[in-house]
């Protein structure tokens, strides 16, 4: 299984990589359960999503303000069912121009060769500021 | 090697959970290569450290400011050397009493039953608010 997975999971984000939406899209579960970890207030796409529809809506909310100009998977680490990817990527904002280069975490679960499970995380403060491209004030900590 | 790597990623945040400090510095390389992604000059804590004398100091750092309630690997991913751990954990802030809730990500590397690399990361956006106490202010993203 993990062989599978792993293909899989390769195809997925070389899918992704390319920008071939279709492809992206047959290999999403109907039911899949979906959680991009980060402030939602902020990037409205970001927050937990339930099934095909809504996540393929969160893709093309990213895709309509962020081109994605690169996206390498640097570690694959797969166990039966599930992977765990690290990956380098870089976006161009499309209202600015300017390139967003962050490092994304996505665990994923498969089903029937789709993925059905996705939880992402990444540095999301440092996000923030880039996609800001001004540093937050962040008053000082009680600590 | 998956079992090795697992029996011994299970005794490391196992011992970190337990506030067995010296049972997790026999797990952590001389040599490691350590990354905690996050803003280091909110929390001088994160950022990269090289050797195991500059993460003992890291994990004293974090132990001084935060007490450590709940340290709970949610998902274990284990292929031959590495391994991906998504954890749900629980500090209290001790200046203020508050209890932080993260989910924290590990990928982790072992060489001869120690951590040798080690990359985390986290929501660092919503950690900086829990930490504070309070939202931060963010302007509009021109997107």
């Amino acid at each position: 299984m993990d062989n599978e997975t792993r293909a899989t999971v390769t195809e997925f984000y070389k899918a992704y990589g390319e920008g071939n939406a279709a492809r992206v899209a047959a290999l999403i579960h109907d039911d899949i359960d979906w959680i991009i970890h980060g402030p939602a207030r902020i990037f409205p796409f970001e927050g937990p999503r339930r099934g095909k529809a809504a996540v393929l809506e969160v893709l093309a909310q990213i895709a309509e303000q962020y081109e994605l100009k690169s996206y390498v998977p640097e570690l694959v680490i797969v166990e039966g069912d599930r992977a765990a990817v690290l990956s380098n990527t870089s976006f161009v904002q499309r209202a600015t121009g300017r390139t967003l280069r962050l490092r994304l975490v996505n665990f994923v679960r498969l089903q029937n060769g789709q993925v059905v499970e996705l939880r992402e995380f990444s540095d999301t403060f440092d996000v923030v500021e880039q996609a800001l491209g001004s540093w937050l004030e962040v008053p000082a900590i009680v600590a």
